[in-house]
């Protein structure tokens, strides 16, 4: 069932998702993207003030990323219009499962485009022991219903 | 050569990179971790007001993190320590080539910590037309010259 623009409430809220972390995911993806030894190797980690093998933060908001479309796979087309306010707030260890809490903030039609709306949205992932790990504030268009 | 945070000089510049994007990876990372039709699929990319396939945004600030890596990885231990002011400005599609220009904008002793300095930098990541595609202000935690 597709959910258009028109149908998501400001605030209403979404809530679920367990994005899992393994030490091995933590350091191919950092291989990639990101190769600080604190993300890369356990004992290169250790030496360092951090201590301890962390995933780096834009894998963090992968996993948010995918969190968050799963949560919302059924809106008409949507695209990712903006992202703010981004804090980092906790780090993400191996054996760690993510999960996400959105509250619808706002939303208004798009000023050019009448096929298009815009949601504003607030995010919160956490941890398994319920530690908040990251924060993000986003926009979103999706699909109006067709007239 | 090691560079600890003494020798990084406020107002200092970076610049270079060349950060690969093909369609494969594009769809790749996103199926992975932003599976939107925009992300995924080239035809379904076509049906959307986007109109063709463009990278996650995600995918975008792993490039960024990987070329400020590469241009800072003379430094001792650093850790990102926080991400602000980001900006998507323009999409990043198949066949573009990023790079990177950072601005060392502040420097500061460590509040608790002897071993560290914090710098805070300024970045903008541009494509291979000279267009900016992404900005992002960042703080890093630098390992001081040892005593």
């Amino acid at each position: 069932m597709t959910i258009y623009w028109e149908d998501i409430a400001e605030g209403s809220t979404l809530e679920g998702g367990a994005f899992h972390f393994t030490a091995e995911d933590i350091k191919r993806f950092a291989r990639e993207f990101d190769p600080r030894p604190t993300h890369t190797d356990e004992a290169a980690a250790a030496e360092t003030f951090v201590g301890e093998l962390i995933a780096s933060g834009i894998h963090t908001m992968g996993a948010w990323a995918r969190l968050w479309w799963d949560l919302s796979s059924d809106y008409a087309t949507s695209v990712g219009a903006d992202m703010r306010a981004l804090r980092m707030v906790n780090p993400v260890k191996p054996g760690d499962v993510l999960s996400l809490a959105v509250e619808i903030t706002g939303k208004y039609a798009h000023p050019f485009n009448r096929d298009l709306g815009l949601i504003e949205s607030r995010h919160v992932v956490t941890n398994q022991h319920g530690k908040k790990v990251m924060r993000i504030e986003c926009r979103l268009m999706v699909g109006r219903r067709p007239r």
